[in-house]
């Protein structure tokens, strides 16, 4: 019976994993750029995650940020060359003991700017979805979402 | 009190948001092939999506796929004739009144099983993770996955 509960816990899982994904296109992305169609100084969504993990993981290379983003090296290259062309990025070169060659990247002004713009526009728009809740169910949304966090953020789950 | 509590279900849910696609790093992920190290046989996180897209949505054209992903068209072309390649997808021309250049994709038997087989091992991965959780517990966590599910679902959220 308890794997059964297990399998049925994992289905739910898996299914919220794919009710977020499209609760965030209907939802938040719409507030970013479509890509390809970059207005000036608007970001899309890939370059907001990308200005996003630079800001909280500070100075990186594009090898680091492809690898996280499990995307291949040249297009990452090419995004972050873009950021650096319209001033949301800086490259300064390693210091440590490599052969000079490796560049990191980090956020300019511009870009701690754009990236905190874009996340208080996030905020609103989410916060704007539960507005019309009434309190009693606003609180158990917030409880259930507390919960889940603090289950998924032990990562280990019964470790 | 009630635009606070808002912000607080909005910061809750963009840190579930994190937090899930962290877990998924840690826990799922590691059971594809990392990209650029395929193994033959062995699809990778991005191709398992790829085709799960496929499966649940039938037929599509490129440039569907692409803006599914939010991936220019030229790296998705890449994938998909790899796809092809190893037997994962057939192309066939659009019968539609269009000028006949246009091709859509669909899963092979091959596609269908690796997709199959890979949403079996997610599964099974997810379970695991919570097979040493008391039946409370479990029960706790059940009713926390529902409930967010049911009101992402509705996605209009009070609308």
């Amino acid at each position: 019976m308890s794997t059964t509960q297990n399998k049925k816990i994992a289905e739910e899982l898996i299914a919220l994993n794919t009710n977020i994904f499209l609760w965030n296109r209907e939802h938040i992305e719409k507030s970013f750029n479509i890509n390809g169609k970059t207005k000036e100084g608007e970001l899309t969504v890939r370059q907001f995650h990308v200005l996003t993990f630079i800001k909280n993981g500070g100075m990186h290379t594009v090898l680091e940020i492809s690898n996280w983003f499990n995307i291949s090296k040249s297009s990452m290259s090419i995004m972050i060359s873009k950021l650096e062309k319209n001033g949301y990025l800086r490259k300064e070169q390693a210091s440590d003991t490599d052969d000079g060659r490796k560049m990191y990247f980090y956020l300019t002004e511009k870009g701690m700017t754009a990236v905190t713009e874009a996340e208080e526009r996030v905020l609103e728009t989410v916060a704007g979805c539960f507005s019309s809740l009434d309190e009693e169910k606003q609180e158990k949304v917030y409880t259930h979402l507390q919960e889940l966090n603090r289950i998924l953020k032990a990562g280990g789950l019964g470790e």
